[in-house]
């Protein structure tokens, strides 16, 4: 079937954005549309003037009403393009982790392939398809995944709630190959195992990989406390960095178990103590049996899912991190992320500073890191960024 | 002489920000001085309803009216409170770098000794007196100096403008021992020649230390351009980490021979090439002569003293880096900074995508990192941070 591009022009002035470099045009800014409005549609987007701006794909359902592909004509719908764009990306992380075969491959919008997401693990890809535009596209992807990769197994973790902004269905689907119960994630030399079907996001946190080095030498000899620890990976890097003692806590039964698993596929699993609690409790609790941490790791699941529960999010942020800080040592450490994009650094920095205060504590801001490269970051395209973690330490 | 104590009590509601763990005092938030106004003199502060706030100095010629040195009643008069204070801010250098003796000791009010600058060039001190509060305990500050470093010599390079505000001069000033005319400075086993007397600030930009760092494997076998070079210390790391050529350019003959001289001493001389030019014009001309380059480098010195001055150092800001990012190869790197605290890490960060627009050049956020651990900077006072160094790459 031979598909239709339409034609997209947007109303005057609404070219800035896309000039920028970035890659989505809001509904409102569209004046006009020749062609079949179908969901994923191929588009060519041209300013008021006429003057072509790129290539993208097009959604009458999604506020973001077409995403840019390519700033060239080009057509989309081919695997030829998916192999190329895709190879281009892996070919970055080729060079920034030549040893390393767990990595984030394609990072949406970050890899100029935005509603896509492919994690590597190994000989098994995750994947997450976003929007409408890539959805429709599923079959020329898969196919240069597999061309690529020559993966033993996709899976696709679509059940995420971003796609109900596209008319999407949330589901987990295994598009190709097979997958194992669980598979094995190797980061810096430690070894994670991964529930690819069940587990969070596409599996394991990718993200936090050179973040976890910050507790190299801090940790050692030192009690840990890990908070929302999901599978250990900051508890088990901890210990195997020389924890004297490493106290992870999930609200789930499943999460913690892992954990559990992932202590003891380290030999750690003496250092390593799991507790299955509400973070938000447990902190409170420990406080008040007089316990106290040389380093607190507070890495919660994003609060925030949009602009409208900034304000709730905000609240549970400024409460966990108040709790962590309470149950330092004089020149303990706090590591403390936000997962959620619409949580700014600025601003984050900023509630970090209202619960120092709150706790009584002077806090040394030592770093404030980011996601690491294989997420990477577009300047013109803010929302690239989504990770923030800040270490600090009590004075 | 028995030093006087003055008491300093706030209008309502203006101990906030002092409750919040900022150290600062601005005239207008002062209700009422009982005591000797003269500058630098000890004040204890309080708020509206007479609670006790802290310890400082008061001068009634700053904006800043009082800076607090203690949330206690102390005696800020002695040279046991600053070998204790300084003591203190020298410990936890040594457990930053315990090999090192080339590092800030004293970073102001990052290290709870508001208006002091002391860095350390193993046996000689460098050191700035920014407040007339400071100016006046300077006896009891070199001697607790004398006590906890013995130096072979401190110089005060009290060459800094902030130091009019405070109604105090411009000089630099032998304080005690002799000070030779170079000293040496290492730094990840690389020798830099410090002009301690001479040299722009303290001698040397120790802020950079980790920064440096960023070079490895970036540079090997590539093409670097250091602009505002100074004394040529990114250029001579870059050289040592395997680059095919370097070029500094610095529009100081001085600085540009420096450079020179410390690629000699560390065996790059045949590498590291140095221009005495403008950076500006120098950006500009490079790229007329249609010179590419793998790595550019933009360290240039403050270019906005205050808030005044922001807009125009916008755009030699916006200048220099559109300049920088128009001579990268694909895939190349811009490593650029700014050590202007006005210049705001989000504004520089919004900046950067504005000059990666005019120079049509999309870039990566690689990195956005900040002043090397020995400058903290503390969550509650945010001037205590100033330098932003991102790492960018283009497409």
């Amino acid at each position: 079937m031979e598909e239709q591009t339409i034609r997209i022009t947007l109303a005057r002035g609404e070219e800035r954005r896309i000039k920028g470099g970035h890659p989505w045009v809001f509904s409102n800014e569209i004046r006009e549309i020749r062609g079949e409005k179908s969901p994923g549609a191929a588009a060519e987007i041209y300013d008021a003037g006429g003057g072509f701006l790129g290539t993208g794909y097009y959604n009458p359902h999604s506020l973001i009403a077409a995403r840019l592909l390519s700033r060239e004509r080009t057509d989309i719908d081919t695997a030829a393009f998916f192999r190329e764009r895709i190879g281009w990306a892996a070919e970055l992380r080729r060079r920034l982790y030549p040893d390393l075969t767990t990595c984030r491959v394609v990072h949406g919008e970050g890899d100029f392939l935005p509603g896509l997401v492919v994690d590597r693990y190994g000989d098994w890809l995750s994947i997450q398809i976003l929007t409408a535009g890539m959805e429709r596209r599923r079959e020329a992807i898969v196919a240069a995944l597999v061309e690529l990769f020559a993966p033993r197994g996709i899976i696709a973790r679509n059940d995420v709630a971003v796609r109900g902004l596209e008319g999407l269905d949330e589901r987990i689907e295994v598009l190709c190959g097979e997958i194992p119960e669980t598979v094995e994630a190797v980061e810096h030399g430690l070894r994670f195992r991964v529930d690819l079907a069940g587990g969070q996001k596409t599996g394991h946190f990718l993200d936090q990989k050179e973040n976890h080095l910050v507790l190299k030498g801090m940790a050692a000899g030192r009690r840990v406390l890990d908070c929302f620890c999901y599978s250990g990976s900051w508890g088990v890097h901890a210990a195997r960095f020389g924890a004297a003692e490493v106290t992870c806590v999930d609200i789930s039964e499943r999460a913690a178990a892992l954990a559990r698993e992932n202590a003891t596929l380290n030999g750690v699993e003496k250092v390593v103590r799991t507790e299955v609690c509400d973070a938000f409790e447990r902190l409170r609790s420990l406080r008040h049996e007089g316990r106290r941490f040389d380093v607190v790791v507070l890495d919660p699941p994003a609060f925030v899912k949009s602009r409208k529960q900034l304000k709730e999010a905000e609240k549970g942020y400024l409460t966990i991190n108040r709790r962590g800080m309470e149950l330092l040592e004089e020149g303990g450490y706090l590591i403390t992320c936000t997962c959620s994009y619409h949580m700014g650094r600025e601003p984050f920095r900023e509630l970090l500073a209202q619960a120092a205060r709150q706790a009584g504590r002077p806090m040394r801001l030592v770093e404030s890191r980011s996601q690491a490269p294989d997420h990477p970051v577009l300047l013109s395209v803010p929302e690239t960024e989504y990770l923030k973690c800040f270490i600090l330490q009590a004075v």
